[in-house]
């Protein structure tokens, strides 16, 4: 073998670090599980309702639900790593106490109390799944979302209401304009710090615009950390605009708020389905301004849902990775 | 190597069932998991108390804790089978709908919610602690300890009470003189009665003799293959008479209320701790009665506590499976 090749051959892996919560994380997770990389979620911890916000509120502890998705995402692909994903996403049902809260849920506060370190006890969870990568929380105190709400209230669609809570700003039946944090400027948790720092590639989104995709963007510590990592920013942008949070929003709109959250942010590729977007010159403008390029790609089921194909997203991610990356192909 | 050692080499490992339920049965599997030998914990299923007794109510299911005690009893001796063990151990501690609730409880729930079948779920627990054995249900279903209790109401000494429930006649303050199961004649788990047919040794206690010992003898499959099987038998007796259940009980009253509740069963071996005995010919007299005869071990922990020793119990228990075995000495 050739020192050339031999080089090729033992350079590290890329380090991927995607931001995010909920069912668009888990979409992400899904896709980028298939491709060659380290790879690290950091994840919300706002949420307020279900078994996440029973076990914040009777016990104290972070919200453990958008971390469960993430690590059953990354579970690994034999008999073990299903089993224990299927046991980890159970969820109970009855008419008694444990109805509705997820087992993983109980798994991660358990190891939460008996360790002491959040970091440590989801590293505990992944090792059960045999997960492909580490799941991170964004902040080691649990965070409320408080958003500005233009027509919370029906009746008068142009006033501008505080809606506090995650749950109750993704069910307001009015247009969210913009969300902070409580408490504002939270501590970032410091290995999601570091892994920002040293990513090779950073992914925002898909996800619920207001409640899973911008909070990262809120804490400071975080959003300093994205600004100067010398990672690439990837955006994905979601199939179709949410009820309640982003009705109405174009492709653009999504960026422009982004941009509004964090004006310092500058992003690098901005993926979207070929599908789905209607103005791609209203939406290359959006990109430029933020310092990036969109790229179109077939990425939606196909099947009419606003759901994304995680075969069809890892495709996506790999040619973006392999054509734009700082550290070029490697395989 | 000659032919003779290679096949000494090759015999197979004795096969060791162990019968009880909670802090007995964890004693003795802590013991005998220190011997060479494929180790089978068949668990009584009749708790009513606790995390156990409000999972049942809540969800119709098997009471988990004994199951689960026993499998902690087993975990494996590293950091992955300790660090889970202690997680499975973990009870919540809150003013809430979760306080109480030992986590690995509702972990085996939830496997038996998955998986639909009892013995698979503990499997795959026991697979999560590396443990040294396989543990087991007495019966596929939920069952009562029903006792005759003699001045349950202490103001009629004399008055005999039928007591139901486990946590009941355990806490009752009269003396317990027999009990039987609701439903009668439960059917015995199918795994159970294989372990039991194909044993090399069965050990019997230490525990609560009524509600954690004799159960077994009451599922009549079980009290059939226990008295069929070619394996020898041993009972291993307790420190002391525990308040409530056995208060003022001799040694061999622990032996004459085994009889009772087992007419048929025949003992080989009762193993009482050396210092605790007072009247050795009493009860050897009581052990010839069943067949067997007693070994006298110091097996206490020697701190006053009536607790056993695991490292002396696992002595005692491998002097006796060399010198009393069917099977001869196998190291």
């Amino acid at each position: 073998m050739s020192e050339v090749r031999a080089a090729a051959t033992a350079r590290p892996l890329p380090k991927i670090v995607a931001l995010g919560g909920g069912h668009g994380l888990s979409a992400t997770l899904s896709a980028l599980r298939r491709l060659p990389g380290e790879l690290t979620a950091v994840v919300t911890v706002a949420d307020n309702g279900g078994s996440s916000g029973r076990l914040r509120k009777e016990l104290g502890v972070l919200p453990p639900g958008d971390l469960r998705m993430a690590l059953a995402a990354l579970c690994g692909d034999d008999e073990w790593g299903r089993t224990w994903r299927e046991v980890v996403q159970h969820r109970f049902a009855s008419e008694g106490e444990l109805h509705g809260h997820a087992v993983g849920n109980l798994l991660i506060v358990a190891l939460w109390e008996q360790l002491g370190d959040h970091e440590k006890a989801l590293e505990w969870v992944g090792r059960l799944l045999g997960a492909h990568g580490r799941v991170l929380p964004m902040s080691a105190v649990p965070l409320e979302i408080e958003a500005q709400v233009r027509g919370h209230d029906p009746a008068r669609p142009e006033e501008l209401a505080t809606v506090r809570g995650q749950v109750e700003v993704a069910s307001s039946p009015g247009r969210v304009e913009a969300i902070r944090l409580l408490p504002e400027n939270p501590p970032a948790a410091p290995q999601a710090l570091a892994a920002v720092r040293e990513a090779d590639w950073v992914v925002f989104g898909p996800g619920s615009w207001f409640t899973s995709v911008l909070p990262h963007l809120k804490v400071p510590e975080l959003a300093d950390a994205l600004a100067e990592s010398g990672a690439k920013k990837l955006v994905a942008l979601n199939l179709a605009p949410q009820p309640g949070e982003t009705d109405g929003f174009s492709p653009q709109k999504h960026l422009e708020v982004l941009h509004d959250h964090a004006p310092q942010l500058r992003i690098d590729v901005v993926l979207a389905d070929a599908g789905t977007v209607k103005d791609s010159a209203g939406l290359e403008a959006a990109a430029a301004g933020l310092g990036g390029e969109v790229v179109l790609e077939p990425v939606a089921m196909g099947d009419g849902t606003p759901r994304h194909d995680e075969k069809l997203l890892a495709a996506a991610y790999d040619r973006i990775f392999r054509t734009h990356g700082r550290i070029g192909p490697w395989r």
